[in-house]
């Protein structure tokens, strides 16, 4: 593949996919922030001064921001990448901003004879790294099969959910009501075990033995009882990620006309984690919301 | 083993358990309800006339009834059973009903010299007719052991929880707030994706091969899609169960003085079920409550 890559944002997700990519693929990546730019280059990621440098000349570029505002700024700033890109080229948009603004911003490139391919991922930096991820895409046919290549060699799961930007995010939204509502579950449930005088531990490994099981309780489980247990667990995946995307699932049934009370309940529990200073702390830490406060 | 077992109660889940003991043990059953006696006495199980005729000598009294008020009823009411069990002897509760009820319960028999296994199991009729359920038990040691066997036999996973009656019930309670959420998000979930114009099916395929994953999903998931879709999806578990087993949690909770959010909204969902004529229906019919009716 004589392919030209950049990779702009090189936070915890965009770094590892830039280190994995790099080893497939002719990749150039850029960071606002200089040390998240040295680390990429340790990892064979050809480096850029500017994002406009980066994007200058570049095939596809796969974008991994926060939110909507830093992807306006990244496209129409004053290092805004869309006046260089060259017509025919391609973002990969890999972050979860929302159904409506991912519409929008397709429209805006289109305009330009830039593609958008809506490809958010799931599956956290360590499975990143290894092109391990589920990818669900949205785009369309010519965009997706320009892209593919490259979506290919990040997915271990790759779903062209349909044609047209915007339906990688509405699938990601899906995704993440589940995964919202699933840790908040798993916080509520092993809380309540322990109120109830039953060892966690063992509690855990029971429940994930039946029909109560779900990824999340598994993977978060451990974490959420050091938590309740007044321990650090470690930041696998920070809580204010789901204060993000519960408000996206909650506004995107809102924009349906949808009823969501369990997804909602959720979403209140992330705020409340919020609230409680807990934004970058392990999201498994919002067993901490219920739990009270004379456990055993 | 030539200890006698009676099996009271020959429901969806008392039948099937006696089916399978039948095989193993001397097992006597017996069901207000003639048919389902004689449906029982099809499967090898011995019928008796009354539940005091089934419980007469038995060393261990296996009984499956819906709540607190059958239970009752089988014990003290006009065929109750406690004024013809021997001392020395145990009953086998598989019911969930709550866990103060099972702790009183276990009070009242321990003064006629009756033990009480508080076993309440999980899995559904088809694997209860193959040994198949996870049952969590809290008993006092003597009379665990004495029941043993019998949870062995019906048990693929066999968790003793709690050296007392009422743990069974307390991790059971944990583990329904678990299966209750994540089938009303499932629900939730599968509604959305279709509103937001994904195939339903589709999306479920990508849902369960990441960290959306649960049992429920993959399980209730088709017949959820069905159900949004105004199918009668076949019954494999009904709703009204989860109206009870919601309750159960939530009371669990105020009791130790939680609050459990998510929780208590599935629980409004399977309410809202119920009010609308869902009762009898399989319990993956709780996503016709947050359907929009003009669905695609």
């Amino acid at each position: 593949m004589s392919r030209r890559i950049a990779v702009l944002g090189l936070g915890a997700m965009g770094l590892q996919m830039a280190s994995w990519l790099a080893k497939s693929f002719d990749v150039v990546g850029y960071d606002i922030a200089a040390e998240r730019v040295a680390l990429a280059d340790k990892e064979g990621v050809a480096s850029a001064t500017s994002a406009k440098e980066a994007a200058d000349g570049a095939d596809l570029v796969l974008v991994a921001v926060r939110n909507r505002a830093q992807l306006d700024e990244l496209l129409y700033g004053a290092d805004g990448i869309a006046e260089v890109m060259k017509k025919g080229s391609a973002i990969i948009l890999t972050s979860t901003i929302g159904i409506a603004p991912v519409e929008e911003v397709a429209v805006q490139l289109a305009e330009q004879g830039i593609g958008l391919v809506d490809a958010p991922v799931s599956g956290g930096p360590a499975r990143a790294g290894k092109g391990d991820l589920l990818v669900t895409v949205g785009a369309y046919e010519t965009e997706y099969e320009f892209a593919k290549p490259v979506l290919d060699a990040m997915a271990s799961t790759l779903v062209w959910v349909g044609k047209a930007p915007g339906k990688g995010q509405s699938m990601k939204t899906v995704n993440q009501l589940l995964c919202g509502i699933h840790i908040a579950a798993a916080g509520e449930a092993l809380a309540l075990a322990g109120k109830l005088g039953l060892d966690q531990t063992v509690a855990l490994e029971a429940l994930m033995s039946g029909a109560a099981a779900s990824f999340m309780l598994g993977d978060r489980g451990p974490r959420a009882i050091q938590a309740d247990n007044g321990e650090e667990a470690e930041v696998k995946s920070r809580l204010d990620i789901f204060v993000k995307d519960m408000g996206i699932v909650t506004d995107a049934a809102k924009s349906v006309g949808m009823a969501v009370p369990v997804a909602a309940a959720a979403e209140q529990e992330y705020l409340l984690g919020f609230a409680r200073g807990q934004a970058a702390m392990d999201d498994s830490s919002v067993i901490r919301v219920v739990s009270p406060e004379d456990r055993a």
